[in-house]
């Protein structure tokens, strides 16, 4: 696969095909996992950064990954191109932000994806459709056993997974879930709802993860511990709470449609139209009138697109995206042109 | 003809077939006539106007009036019907506001309309499609011959037409030009431009005439002087006037599509695909949106709706209108659903 293939498929965390994916977009699981033999990436010089990276790679190939994987060099890519994969949620911008003795390797269908000398030497992802995280899990789990066979891994039978960041020492799991919560958001619920996730020591964050706005009514939720205890505990606890999360947008959305349908019909085929007729549209307006269409197409009001397409759009209309489908750099007020059109051709189809 | 006949036609003035109609929607004359032989419509008895109506009917019949044209009597319509025929500029509020003894006579073509026991006995209004005041003045004046042959009018050789506000004392005439300036609002130079008409003894008023806003950026330009000037000379200096306007919006509307077009693009894109998506809408969000699409018709921008259809726009989504679409009153906000779906209905065609 080259990654310019990317740019014609939709990533399968993107297909709205799991469970539950009107409301949830995704599932994520990530380890991060460090070799015994080297030192942690930002500790490392030049060599052993270098060494790392050409010691995992080796054991990737005989562990025979390399056959259904792509391995990207990060030194190799343009900086768009590093930034086109951040967009498709495959590795951290920190990741495409100093790409020296860096890479990523990603399997076809986009959902496992393994950054290689980031914060720590090993960030193994899976990311899926829906909330799937036992699933995710699952494949998590396949992965990291195959890679562990080939490579030992720092390891303390009291402190578990040694990791850079003292923060993911232990399971070295963070279980995410991508929540689109409109209805909360338009029925000003969002935050007493959000305020109680984080009492329970779940983080929540915007789209691209740490440091980013919800934009969209986007909420990724996720684990903040990771000591003490089980992988199992802290998937099962997540699951627990996002299902009442879920639960409180779906009696939103109901609300909404028995209460006041015709409002809510108005500002979702408002929205539609504006996105088919729309000549320059900036990234965050584009964000906001999506994830209103999205909730109409959820609760049936709008029929002729599919989640799958409107899922893409978000990520379709990011930057990099928008200069890789031109072939060009372009200024960003030009972008706002590009990305117009792009929305208008593709809710032609 | 019925007056639900009405309800299916296009009236001329909206054709957009008449001269410089990118920037004049309609030209207008209207004059006031008395009968010598009765009293002012606001000081004469019921029995009086009643007289005064007869007489007048009888008078057109006679002079083979009633075989092209429809007289309604005012009083047998329903309140919906006199509104009705208020929007569509065949007769004035006051009009329709208290129908006793009052009487509209129109032509096939919506371009001839007789108000008769108005403020005054006869008011004989000829309305045409764009930059067209001497076109109308030759049909009005034809009318008002037929008219003065079969009844005698009260007239002065010092005054001219006497009328029962002295402001209309003389010629009797009103000569109106409905413009369209979306281009010198949107640089904020019309402020300006109609303060120097409003200098040069020119009234300036919305859509609907005296008292109305100028909603959708339609401006009626008319004459306020009637006495001690020649129906020539009033005619000549308005068209010279209304041509320097028409000269100056054509030259913003240059500037907008010079400078910025993609700006105007866009904007012009959304307004019609909001007007093609919305489920609810109001008369305001309408008349401004018609306006700002009509803009882009114009332009060249939008190429995929005729002016005819748009001006029909601003005059089938008014109140009276909608509910007789509809076959039943119905309370506003209901209405603004009736909009939307006519709108859309109309817009897909």
């Amino acid at each position: 696969m080259k990654l310019n293939d990317l740019l014609n498929q939709t990533s399968e965390w993107l297909k709205g095909s799991g469970p539950k994916s009107d409301i949830v977009i995704s599932s994520r699981i990530r380890f991060a996992r460090n070799l015994v033999k080297a030192p942690f990436s930002d500790w490392a010089t030049k060599d052993q950064k270098k060494d790392a990276l050409s010691m995992i790679k080796k054991a990737m190939e005989s562990a025979g990954f390399l056959k259904d994987y792509t391995f990207f060099d990060m030194a190799e890519l343009s900086e768009i191109d590093r930034q086109f994969l951040v967009e498709r949620h495959l590795m951290s911008l920190e990741h495409a932000r100093n790409p020296e003795y860096k890479a990523l390797v990603v399997d076809n269908s986009e959902i496992i994806s393994i950054m290689i000398n980031e914060e720590d030497h090993l960030r193994i992802q899976v990311l899926k459709s829906g909330f799937n995280l036992t699933e995710a899990w699952r494949i998590i789990n396949k992965i990291d056993g195959k890679i562990n066979k080939k490579l030992e891994y720092a390891y303390s039978s009291k402190w578990g997974y040694l990791t850079a960041c003292p923060t993911n020492t232990g399971t070295a799991m963070r279980a995410s879930v991508m929540l689109h919560l409109p209805a909360l958001v338009l029925t000003k619920q969002v935050g007493k709802v959000l305020e109680t996730v984080a009492k329970l020591s779940l983080a929540i964050r915007g789209l691209y993860g740490e440091g980013t706005e919800a934009a969209g009514n986007f909420f990724q939720i996720s684990n903040q511990v990771t000591l003490g205890r089980a992988e199992e505990d802290i998937i099962g606890n997540i699951e627990s709470i996002i299902n009442q999360v879920i639960a409180r947008e779906a009696n939103a959305r109901h609300v909404l449609m028995t209460q006041d349908k015709d409002t809510l019909s108005d500002k979702t085929w408002r929205a539609y139209g504006t996105l088919k007729s729309a000549h320059m549209i900036t990234s965050d307006e584009t964000m906001r009138l999506l994830s209103i269409v999205r909730l109409g197409v959820d609760l049936g009001v709008i029929k002729d697109i599919d989640i799958k397409s409107i899922n893409s759009l978000f990520i379709l209309t990011q930057p990099a995206h928008l200069q890789k489908f031109e072939g060009k750099a372009s200024p960003s007020n030009e972008r706002d042109v590009v990305r117009a059109r792009l929305i208008r051709e593709r809710l032609k189809k």
